[in-house]
Parts: C-alpha cells; structure tokens; sequence
C-alpha cells in the first residue's frame, strides 16, 4: 500500500513522465514557483521595496522553504523507485549527490543556516545563495537541456576557438602594455590590468574607461580591434550553429502520438 | 447598383487584390502619405521646426485626419463584401477589432479627442500616438508580413534562447551585485538596477555608465562578457536563418504569370 | 596605321582584357598609383607632415595629375574601339558620361579648377575630393564588383531589412524620446535627436554620450537593445552569406586554361 | 649506438609522432610548462607580486630557460634525421631558419642577452620577448594548425573583404573629417586621426573618447554605423564558416584505428 502511494508520489515529481497528467501540473506549478521566487528575490535586494514589504517577504520566503523542503524530502523517498538508486540507504546517498539534488539542498539550506549566530555579512551572502533556486529549473527546462547537448556536441570547436581567444587576449593585451604602460601608467598598469582592456574590447562593448591615447597604442589598439573582434565572435557563432542544428534535429525527431501524447521516436521507459 | 459601387471600392482599397490596378495606386498612395505622415510627426518634435511651421503642420495634420477618416469609413462600410465579416452589424464589430482597424481607428482618434479639453500633458502624449500610423504600413508592407511569418516559424527557438538569455542576465547580473556592491552603492544598488550594467554589456552596447571598479568585479564582468556575448546574439543568429530561409522559400514559390500578374502558386481567391 | 596604335592602346588600357601582358603590368601600375595616391592625400591632412613636406606633396601632386589627364585623354580617345562607344562623337560623349569615366574626370579636375580664384574654404574641399580616385580602383578590383553583384542579388532581403529597420529605428526613438525628454531635455531634445542614442545603441557601438538615465528609460533602453540589436545586424548578415555564396559560386565556374591563362567558362570576347 | 639513442630522442620530441607514448607525456609536460610560464611572465609585470616574489620568478626563469635550452639543443642535434635536414651542417642551419626554430631560440635569447650591459629599457623590453614562447604551442596545437588551414582556404574571400574594409574606413573618416574638423579641431584633426573614430566604431566597440558632436556629422557617423558595421563583421563572418568547414572536414575524415591510435585517412609516414 505505501508503495503504492510512492510509486505515485514518484510518478507526480518524476520530471521525465510527461504522461502523468498530475506530474504535468506540479511540473508547471514548480516552474511558476521558482520564477516567482527569483523575481522576490531579487526585488528584495530593492531597498525601498524589501524596507516596504519586509513582512511579505518573510511570510513567502518561509512558504518557498517550506515547499522545497517537502519537495526534497519527497524526492529523497521515493528515488529508489528509480533503478539507479535502489537500495535504501547507498541509493538514496549517491541521488542526494547527483547535480540537481545538491541544487535542492542548496535551495533551502541557507534558510535553516540562518539560526545558527553569523556575523551579518555572511548572512547576506547566504540570503543570496537563494538565487541558486534558479537552478532548479533545469530540471524541467527544455532550454538548459538543449544547451548541454549543444556545449557536448561542440565541445571540441569550442574548446580550439576558446584557446585561440585567450591566445589573441594574452598577446593583445600583453602589447598593448607595452605600448602604452608608459603614456598610462595607472591604467595599463600590468599585463592583467591591460587584459582588461582586452576582453573589453575584444568583445567589442568598449565602456570607455580604459583605451590607448598614444599614437602607436591607437594604431596597435585599432590593428587589434579589426582583426580580434571576428575572433573572438567565433564561439559565439559555433553555439549558435550548433544550437540551430540540434533544434532542428528534434524538431524532425518528434512525432507526436495522438493516443498518449508521447514522442513516437523516444526510447520506451519500462 | 450601390452593391456594384461598394465592391468596386472594395477592390481598390483591399490591399490584398495585387490584380486591381486602381487599387495599386491607392496601395502606393496610401503608403507614402503614411511616410510622409511619419517624417511630419518626427519633424515637428524639433522646436525650430515646430514654431517655424505650425501653420503648415497644422494644415497637414487636417489633410491627414481627413484623408484617414474617409479610409476608414470606407473599409468599415466595404468590409462585409469578405465573407469573414457578412453580417452588417455583427460582421462590421468584428471587422473594427480586427488589429489593422483598431490601428486605424488609432491613428485618427487622437485628432478628433484633442477637442475635448484635457491637460497639456496628456495631449502631448496624445499627439504622440499619432506615431502609430506608422503601423498602419504593416496592411501593405510585405517586410512586416515577412516578420511574422519567421517570428512564427522559429517561435520554439526564440522561446528557448530568451529563456536563456533571461537566466543569464539574472545570474550575471545578481552576481556583479554581490561582487561590486559594495565599492559601487550607487550603481550597483541592487539587482534590477545591475541588470541595467548587464543588458548593455551583453548586448556589447557598453555605454560606459556603468562599469566594475574592483579587480573581482573587473575578473568576473571580462568572464560574463566573453561568455554572454554570444548567448545574447543567438536569437539575431536564429532571426536572421529565419528570415533567409523565408525569402528563399518565397522567391522559389514565386512565378508570376504574364497575363494577369498574380503569383501562380497563390491559393485562387473567388 | 594610326589605327593599329590605338587598339593597342585600348588592348593596354581596357582593364577586362586580362591577356595582354602590356595590360596586366598597366593595371598593377594604376592600382598601386592610386593606393600611393589615397595615402599622399590621407597624410596630407597631417598638418606636420603637411608642413614639412609641402614640396613633395606639390611635386607628387603634379605628376599624379599629369599621369590620371594622360590616361584620361588615352580612354576617351580610344573608346569608339569599343562597339557600345562607336560614333567618334556621340560615342565619346556617351563613354564621357560612364560612371567610370565621370570619376577619372573628377579624379583630376580639382587640380585645374584651382588655378581659378575661389575663396580658401572651397579649394580645401576641392582638395579632398581628390579622394575620390579611390573610387578609380572601382574599375580594376574584383573585390568592388562583387559586391556589386551582391547587392543586386540580395536587393529585395535588403530592401525588406533596411525598411525594418528604419521602423524600429523610428519607434524605438520615439520611445525613448516620449519617456527621457523631460529628464534630458538637451539630449532627448526631439525625435530626430533620440534617433542619434537610437542607431548608436542598436548598432552596439554605445559611445555613452547619450543613454538613458530614468528608471523606466533605462528599462525601456534595455528591451530595445535586447530585442533591435538583432534586427539591425539582419542586413549584414544577409550581405555575408550572400558574398560566401558568390565567391563559391565564383570558385566554381572558374577553369583556368593552362594556355592561355583565361577562364573556360567565360563567354568569347571576339 | 649513439645513432639508436639520437633516433629514440627524436622521436620523442616529434610532436608529428602520436604514437610513441613518451613522445606524448614530453608534448603535454611542454604544453603545460609553456602555459605555467606565460601564466608567470604575466604575472611578474604586477608590481606587487613581482617585487614579493622576486626570488621564485627568478629560480622559475632559470629553470624555464635550461629545459628550453635543452629541448633547443635536442631539436638541433636531432634534427638531421628527417630527411629535409638531413646534412649535418647545411640541414642544421637549415632547421634552424624554420619559424619554429627561431621562436624557439627568441624563446630563451633574451635570457642570456640581459648578461651584456644593456640600458634598463631595452632589458624590460627584452624580458616581454619571453612571451614569444607562447608561440612555442603553435608546434603542439591543433587550434594553431587549424587556424593556418583556414587563413589558406579563405585567402581570397578575405583578401577582398580586408581590402572593402580599408576602402571604407578610409571613406568614412575622410567624410568625417571633413564634416567635423571645423568644431572638433584636435580629435578630428586629419584623416588618419579620424580612422581611430572609423576603426573604433566600424568595430562598433565605440569607447566614447571621439564622437561627431555637430548635427550633420552625427547624421553622417549615424549613416556609416549602420551601413558600415556589417561590412567590417564579414571577414569574421568568413573566417566563422570557414572554421566551421574545416573542423566538419576533419571530423569526417578521422577515423581513429583502434590498433594503433592512429587516423586512417592519414598519410602514412615511413
């Protein structure tokens, strides 16, 4: 009998089982809840705003922890339903250290960290952790987990224009000190204090706060900056290609059953 | 006979009759007036311009009203020659909500409410929204149409990569929060208002406004922009396939016959 | 006789005659004269070096001069070789009047209208307008004529994008305009004036002369750059797949005769 | 003897051979010790750092320059068993011309340089030679190697759109110059000082020192910022879909032996 309630339970938080039409519901309830918990939480750093309502902060933050702990705790129950976590005790450890179960805790844990006597700042550090709770939607969230697939399939283009693009940084910025360490002695201070320059240029966002004033520094600055800017673009367009072509690819991949709403073309659970 | 005058008017000022010569003209016309229209609003935002001309302007703006009005009078009465809005009542209530009548509507509206005395303040506003007649060109423009067909098309991707861009804005953001607080009260006063620093160094706009001070802050805004950058340039990536696969599509589609102009491979109308 | 000369003449001038080697070496000796040319102008305009070296300029100055008229009256005195330009007067006329033509009149007519006393301002403009010999290189390169080709390929996806983005331009300004006119008066003076913050932020260059200072101007600001950054680099994007895909097909069509150094697949001259 | 051990070396050192596994842990011990020493050299222009840990930078130089000492003298001696080096005196100075060989010299010259008394300029200057070992990962890294190919494959495309590119950041800032020079005499005071305006907007990193203040030159930089941002993207674009061509290449022709680790579709080597 207990079992069978589990089993249910299971079914319900068990965020693969698109069937279950109750499972559906919490999927989407979780969902709003962690959205609406981000946007307190970061209203709250308002100071108007978290002064104002201090009260409905603290009545909704104590709801958030309550609901995430029961969540928790279900799923720490029923997991060894799941054949990757069997045994009671083993299972149930090695699920508490899987990703999204530390992201779990992680959730709640600064709330009854609370308690115990901190000094203020690492309270206010804590009370930030929250933000963590963001995380949890990547259990459910399609998006994050087309991101994976992209970041593993193009795992090696990324990881050859990412050793270019610090390679460019490091040369770029060390020639630029160089360049201008003497004209600006404060704000090409070093080589990492040029790389800053770098990235910010390289990137092409240019705040302004620092950019070469000598004459060799511009035409060494304007060099960089014609020929970097495409460079360091590079990983951005092999994601979004990558992207593109993995949408794609499901989108063929997915046959929708009329009977029970499933992919036809996805492996069968049990 | 006043059936045969109706649906004659009705060819002509039916954008979607390409066949109608009379109703090319009108098309043309009406598009450039609405262009005409634009520049004469923006212009007249310029106080030299305005002082100088207010007569003229004046006069325009009376020309416009009328011109527009007739237009439409003449769909409202014409719009239930289309089957869609049969009923001359019922039919031409549903024909006034449709968007493109509603902006219409708009377009006029504020001309004919400036007689009812309100405060300077909301007239100005309401001179303002004349501005919408711009949008009155999406009837004719096939650019605009073209737009809405990719935003449909790719609406999963654009869903997916706005999702992400959020999450990465929000993780940005609150992280320089943390990380710059306290050198910056001012600035980075909170996390809404550092979300501020991260949709313009995301974007690589970089106004220089707002910027991190600290070697933390410096470190981890060089990390998020040479990481971001390229996330929030995805959904222009997928915009812009979009849009190309579209223009592909439409110009293979496209044989225009020589007899009557139309596009062969257009659904028959009547 | 006389004849002979002056098709030999045309045959080293006529720069889509690629075999004759005379022709080839003339080529080379124009471009590069221009590109010495552009760079005397361009260091001109150093007052230092312009100072120092005001002989040099003068003397370079004048041989440029006397080589571009040479050429001149050699192209228009040979044209009629060529059938379009035949009738030695109507035909001269009508080639006088080529685009190519009119630039290697303007590239040299400053030179001779300075002798006229005009007033300083002007014969410093004059002088600048030797710049346009730039454009002479037009004739020669490969590289301006593809880009030729590609605007006309790609005229309608551009014409859609650029209409786009003047719209968004427009409404994004006006925005702008209606929410920061009352905190920056100076700067969000007009519509006209908000169009500067406009094509300066959704072009990402973000110079910070002019941002939003408002909350909800910032907030508007931020969902502007979010959304029109991608819009506006749509027009580049459909260049640059347009270039790959004409140098490809370029690459493709291109057979090099081993005899005779020409492509095989370009049509017969005579 | 001596032969048997030069060969065993040799093949050790050949960042050609992937099969020897001492061969394999010599390439990622070098690639981590050039890592750890341009990690170093960066560091020791900090101020701080350097003048706390003088002593450890100091041991660290030394020892870099003996192992890269003795790798120089390994290659050397070694090198005549290729067979394009193969005469021990003219191959020698043969391999000792090929750009891998001299940055390996450039790599360590400079430590033995600072003995002879030079000014303490030129010593400084001297010690930033050192991050030429950098380029040492050339010889190891695919990213490097890739980068060449693709350079090649696109060497036209990018000829022509480099040569664009030049033709219209001159044109832009000879127009701005000329429109601007009048009220902003020092920043736009020639053409090329007008080209950092040009390069630093056409890259769109826009820092905000040189800006067109007057209302036809913001007219004008707002024109050239629209149009010209996707003209100076398009190199990037190219080299983007290049890259993306040659990694796709690769992946489809390497087909790993599972016998000897080696790639199939490679040329077999002796």
């Amino acid at each position: 009998m207990s079992l069978e309630i589990k089993k249910q339970v299971f079914e319900i938080i068990d965020e693969n089982d698109t069937k279950n039409i109750q499972g559906r519901l919490f999927n989407i309830f979780i969902m709003a809840f962690i959205f609406i918990n981000t946007v307190a939480i970061i209203l709250e750093t308002v100071e108007n705003i978290s002064v104002q309502y201090a009260y409905f902060f603290w009545i909704f933050e104590i709801i958030s922890v309550a609901i995430f702990t029961i969540e928790y705790i279900l799923r720490l129950w029923t997991c060894n339903i799941n054949d990757k976590f069997k045994n009671s005790v083993k299972g149930r450890i090695k699920f508490a250290i899987t990703p999204f179960a530390l992201i779990d805790l992680i959730a709640i844990l600064p709330f009854y960290l609370v308690f115990i006597p901190f000094d203020l700042r690492f309270i206010r550090a804590l009370r930030l952790i929250r933000l963590f709770r963001l995380l949890k939607m990547g259990r459910y969230s399609k998006a994050l987990k087309t991101f994976g697939i992209v970041f593993k399939e193009k795992k090696e283009e990324l990881y050859i224009t990412i050793f270019s693009v610090s390679i460019i940084l490091i040369v770029a910025s060390s020639m630029m000190y160089i360049v201008e360490n003497e004209a600006q002695p404060d704000v090409f201070s070093s080589i990492p204090a040029s790389m800053w320059w770098g990235v910010i240029t390289l990137t092409t966002v240019g705040y302004g706060d620092v950019y070469p004033i000598t004459t060799i520094g511009k035409l060494l600055g304007g060099i960089i900056a014609l020929l970097g800017v495409g460079m360091v673009a590079l990983p951005a367009g092999i994601l979004a290609s990558g992207f593109a072509d993995i949408i794609q690819k499901t989108k063929e991949d997915e046959i929708i059953c009329p009977h029970c709403d499933r992919n036809v073309n996805e492996p069968k659970k049990y």
